[in-house]
Formats: structure tokens, C-alpha cells, sequence
């Protein structure tokens, strides 16, 4: 399902792991350098942020959001819908596919910024996401009390999803649920699973979460550089 | 295209607002009784918040998250694609609203908690989520510079998602965004966006940005109910 015709612009975080599984070129962009921010990137996607597909089999046609780039791989390339589901076919699943696909999207795993990258720590902040990502794997951990996947029989792009935005959430959270980390060893059990997360270089989870506050801290005022609004 | 084999469940807030344009049925639920988290509701809509569409032609089939019921509506309803694109004959349009619906769902509008629900003013809380708001307007402002609709030549559900995660956001924001000014009164003209505002009751915006800080505060209280997690 890879094809030359296909090139990813991402870096070493999760939002465009899954893309790696379909992609051979993948192109690591420097948040630090705020390559993302540059012109000819903003040419190609006009909210400055990663990852973005280039479809050069469709006049260069560029895919931005990490969601939307999923739904066009499956649409036009996973035509045996061996990952995903169809809409014509299989319409209910098909909108249960999106339907988990925009819980993760909207909901998960925004824990990290106040946690480790804001200048200074904010109980109530902290607090907020990490009790909506507790209910929200609570969520997820009632789905898969009788199921393998989260949307029908089979591994699907509402999996892959999920677990990318869970992938930063589940290393702040002793896990507790049983569940979910049982969904987690099947997805982690594919073989495409590690050829996806490789390329570009994976975030190295078990390193990046050891590393001090104030190192942590220096990244996000160079990644954000927040001026107070009043 | 208005059926009566659908009843929406919703409330007063913006999620559920575009959504009215297609039910003869809506039902409101009250967020202060949790009734969105009452069992029956749980068994339609497992994460336990609104808006959640019945298909009754379908077998009852219930469709939750804002975003993936107007792409079910689309799919089904919409069938002449007067407010959405084809993913068959349309592919690079149907794409393009998916990615600006994902830049919706995801990005835009969470200043609302942090500003006026929050027990305490966090001013770093605030700038970022306000800073981040700017931003994405700013990403609108230029990309509507030379187009009326977000994607291709008709307004479609990339517009429609996109000005109600805008609702609760340009009320805190002076408009310095005259394209967005224009694109909003466009979408305003159209007298189906009465109708969809108008079922449930809407949200008087008016009135809520003047209710005093303690009164906000208190019903974020009532809504959220947040322990401190350490």
C-alpha cells in the first residue's frame, strides 16, 4: 500500500506517525527552526503546522490535518479496505469510524502543554486535562470491555487515531485500565505498527518524559513564545 | 431535506446548532441535571455529551460528535451536494473540507473555559488559548482574502462547522478581521441559518458575555466539577 508517489512532511512527534505506514518518502521538518512557518510550507498548508501529504500523483495535491490525510490515504488508496471502512458498503461503520476518529481528534491527550511545557504550573490547568483524560479513557475502556477494536472487526483508521493521541496521554497516566492497555499491545503487536512509527525518527517517550522541567519549559517558549493578551 | 426519521438530542450551545438545520425534532437535554449522562443517553452516545442524531430509518442508529453526524447528514440527505461535496466525483473538494472541518474541530474556540468558567483567572491559561484563537483567525482572515467559501465555490459543511466553533470566539475578540466579518454576514444571510440557530432555543450571546464572573464561574462549577488531580 506505500507508494512513491507520496510525500509526508512531519517531524518526531505523533500526529504523523500513522501516516508513516504509508508513505517511503517522509520529509522531517524543525519546529525549533519554525520550518513549518515558512513560506513555501504555508503554500502548502496554511496553518503552519505538521504533518502534511503531498499527493504528487494528483498534480502535488496537498493534504493538511492529520484526520483529513487518513481519510484520503483510505479513500484512495486502501480500496480493499483492509484499515478502514467503506461509506458506500458498510455506511454505519463507516460513520463509526469518524465518529471515534473526532472524539480523538477533539478530545484526547492535550495534557502535555500545561503539564511539561508551560512557563509555569497551574494546579487548575493540570487538573482540567487530566481529569477529561481520565474520563475520556474511561470511555474508551467500556468500548473495549467486548471488542477488539474500537469500530466493528477489524483494525481501523478510528484505532490508529485514538492511539496516537493517547500515545503522549497514556506515559503521564499509571495505567489502570486493563482494557484499553490490551488494545494497546494489539495495535502495538502489527508489524506496520513499527515500520509507521519509525519513519521519520520516533519520539523517544521513555527519554523525553525523564528530561527536567526546565528543559521541558525552554522548548515550549521556543515552540510557543506566548505574549500575555489582555 | 428536512426529515422527520431524525431526532436530534442537543442543547442550547453552539455543537448542535447547524445540525437543527436538518430535523423537524429536536430534543434538548439539560447539562446542569447531567442528563447527557443518564443511562439511556450513555447507550446512544457512550462519551456522555451532545449532540448525539437518531436515524430512525436506520434502526434507530445513533450518530454522536457534531462533525461526523453533519458528515453522516451529507452522505445521506444531502445526496444532490447542494451544502457538501462529493467524495467520488469531487475528491480534492471533499478533501478540502474535511481538512478544514478537522481545523475546526480541533483547534478553534476553547477560550470560553479558561476566561469565564474557571474558578480562578489563570492569566497564562487565557493568553494561550486567546493567542492561539488569533492565530486561527488570522488563517481564515488570509484564506478567505480572494474566495466567499472556505472550500471551492459553495458554502458547504467546512463553513458551517467552522463559524459555530467561531460563535463562542469572535464575541471575546474585537472583529479586526474584515474577510471573516464578510464571510460570517454571507452565512448569516442565508435563511436556513435561522432556521438551524433558531432549534433548540439559541444560546442569547448577548446576554451571556454580560452575566458578571461569578455567575459564569458558578454555573462551570455546577457543569464541571473538577477535582484537583496530583
Amino acid at each position: 500500500m506505500t507508494s512513491p508517489q507520496l510525500t509526508l512532511y512531519s517531524n518526531a512527534s505523533p500526529a504523523g506517525y500513522p501516516l508513516c505506514h504509508f508513505v517511503d518518502e517522509a520529509k522531517t521538518l524543525s519546529l525549533i527552526d519554525k520550518e513549518q512557518k515558512s513560506d513555501w510550507y504555508l503554500k502548502i498548508n496554511p496553518n503552519g503546522r505538521l504533518p502534511t501529504l503531498i499527493d504528487h500523483s494528483k498534480g502535488n495535491f496537498a493534504i493538511w490535518e492529520s484526520s483529513a490525510i487518513l481519510l484520503y490515504i483510505a479513500q484512495h488508496f486502501d480500496t480493499e479496505h483492509k484499515i478502514s471502512y467503506d461509506p458506500v458498503s458498510e455506511p454505519k461503520l463507516y460513520s463509526e469510524q469518524l465518529q471515534w476518529i473526532f472524539f480523538a481528534h477533539g478530545g484526547i491527550a492535550p495534557t502535555n502543554h500545561f503539564m511539561r511545557m508551560a512557563p509555569e504550573t497551574l494546579p487548575y490547568a493540570v487538573a482540567r486535562f487530566k481529569n477529561e483524560l481520565i474520563r475520556l479513557i474511561s470511555v474508551l475502556e467500556e468500548r473495549l470491555k467486548d471488542r477488539e477494536w474500537l469500530v466493528g472487526s477489524r483494525y481501523s483508521l478510528a484505532d490508529i487515531k485514538t492511539l496516537v493521541r493517547l500515545i503522549e496521554a497514556v506515559q503521564l497516566e499509571p495505567n489502570d485500565y486493563p482494557n484499553v492497555q490490551k488494545w494497546i499491545e494489539r495495535i502495538e503487536a502489527r508489524p506496520q505498527t513499527h515500520k509507521g512509527l519509525g519513519i521519520p525518527e520516533r519520539l523517544d517517550v521513555e527519554k523525553y518524559i525523564k528530561k527536567p522541567l526546565e528543559e521541558t519549559r525552554a522548548m515550549g517558549a521556543a515552540l510557543f513564545n506566548f505574549k500575555n493578551v489582555e
